[in-house]
């Protein structure tokens, strides 16, 4: 039957043994969006201009984000990171964030990349918030991954 | 003209100085919510059964996470945390997730308590993600923030 | 002559080179014991009810310390984890704390053992020292190793 | 009736607020002991000879041990810390270590002394655990603390 | 007669005390200097275009190196940062960096500033050293402090 | 032609992909020296007879700091270190400082042997700021590096 694999029989919490598991290339891909106003999408574009950090700001932080995945997540396992990217997409009234992780180890990042989103995100709301205290970030998702075991999954979306 | 505080007139990122912002006591209260399915939910219920953590593995990693807020955040102000508290509550398919935090110092605590409810729910995507690969976080929000001399701002949801 | 690695010639601290040693899957366990009164042990039951974080905050805070350990030894390796288990067994006037930690690397893993078990007795101690500030942690030691060039080590108690 | 303050009524974990604490000079006095061979202190002795590190490493690792705390122990509130220091004593076959802490804020510092002591501890054991791997942390305690509303409490040792 | 302050009597480390220290208003500025090649100058001003992270990077590196400074230096105390400004200036075959930082705490800021100097110099460095290998930091040093006991100093420099 | 490898074609930071690259053995030296005043020498001097800990401290620190490299540099990936040594050397009116940093993983280690002597330097000003607040850091910078696809690079001194 169907159980959750992050804590034992007794319900107890524990950080899965992977000791047995391969070192294979992975990847994952996870996006989201922050949701904020049209007059907040101005001025980030305004900000994004010579010398403008206001986007860079984000994805500075959802790179680290990443590196600080088993630091925030108790189950998840410490693992090597060999590559992150972080792109912001300016729309109309939001923000797109997506990251893309990529590791050669013995378990999956999609954990690290949806790290990098929800950082990535929290950073925009952080420079908007005076602006546009209404914010939200929206549909933190993974997108796809491959790799390991369980191989490629990718995300349904029309 | 309205701008960006987190950069200056050049656009460069800076943290803002608020040696001059009064101490106050402050609170602010942030919600959102992981879109899972209904089977994911069952198996929640189960564990958190005694002596489940499935639930007290998120509740702790938003706590943690509130804590971390200036490590991750990049422009935010390290601040005293004087009281925080996280809330889930199962739905049909759905993990409500509620943050609140207290201070008192220079500045608002809303980039904590949105950080407590984004970690806490990557920790809970991080332990249905096995049965669930396509669960999301949703509507990551300020509901209340109050203190300060910007005053009490309340979200407006019906 | 016996001499303490973590030292050179002139008893400088150094990181011991382990660049030469073989990756093997490596396994410690520790143990330790909060003592406490009945009247603590009581509250600690009655808390472990549904949903009763008490015992899972030590759980987790001893999970999260062993991915600490390079971070709070100074002359500790950083290390892949790839399995860290806490089992907290209450006792008539104590707590005992069980540690396990597994991972497939160059040295052994009982710091990392070891400062779980110190790390939940502490989170045990912060959670009972209102009722009790005359909590203790004891015995906190290896019970067991294996793993790596010295093999199997196993402690003698009765 | 008692209850443990780190849960609310349902069991829920929470960081306990204190916002309307007041801000007092407090202290906290930890102690413990590592039990160890005569071999071993034979060799701290001769290693703590210039420029010899092997104390000084736990000496360290203890008053850096005492800043992370809020980072380890879940429900701990993130405080300032004033003044820190650590001693080690060498004995025939064990070595004390006192912690003293000292800091004007609206929680007691029991907890970071504590920590102190435990992380010095663990150098001590990660140092010599070569040589004696059966090396144990005994007795964490609170020696003394003093200041906040609940005023000075002594443990009573003969 | 003068003395090490971050040293008993017997040369033990400490963290001073600094509990009967007022709190007052200062502020610490710093400066360094990463020296390279005009032929990364010329890298580093065509990624300063849009959206050009180069010398974001470094100065969030630094804003964020400045609010860890009391993990990374074992005797200061952690305390509260009002305020972090990073400058990056290219010269012909130099970047100029230079940090400001405001507390209203019991200690001085010298070393948050000198500590955003560093991390950004280490981030420029990271970020050319695949051009010039031999990029060196230069000359970090206080250019000026203010508020406390000790008043204001400033360095010399003609 | 030559570009900076840390940005993308647009001028984003990334994490620069390494999932390719093979294990090997890599070494790393760097150098930096602290310039202060030969009364603050006579001090070092004094304060490194037994107990003292005073450039135990900064050789720990620069130990601790090579462990926290990818949390302090935005770019850098998280490695493996498998040794790492400090060295300092007093001199009539400077602080030579050396690190040695050693891996088996995919990337240099330059930024961790940087990292490690900037640590070390900041630690001791940190501990003479009082007695020299002119104290500085001077000439950060790789002496040696071995290990990978680029091979060895000395620099090139007299």
């Amino acid at each position: 039957m169907t159980e959750l694999t992050h804590v034992d029989d007794s319900g107890a919490a524990r950080m899965v043994d992977v000791t047995a598991k391969d070192v294979t290339v992975r990847r994952a891909v996870a996006a989201g969006t922050v949701r904020t106003t049209p007059e907040v999408i101005g001025l980030l574009r305004r900000e994004a201009l010579p010398k403008g950090d206001a986007l860079g700001v984000a994805r500075i932080a959802g790179i680290m984000g990443a590196k600080r995945t088993p630091d925030l997540i108790p189950l998840c396992h410490p693992i090597a990171l060999h590559g992150v990217t972080v792109e912001l997409t300016l729309r109309d009234d939001a923000v797109d964030i997506e990251a893309s992780v990529r590791t050669a180890d013995r378990t999956g990042v999609e954990m690290e990349a949806l790290t990098a989103v929800a950082t990535a995100g929290l950073a925009v709301i952080d420079m908007v918030k005076a602006v546009d205290p209404a914010a939200s970030i929206e549909a933190v998702r993974v997108l796809l991954k491959e790799g390991g075991k369980t191989g490629r999954w990718e995300r349904n979306e029309r």
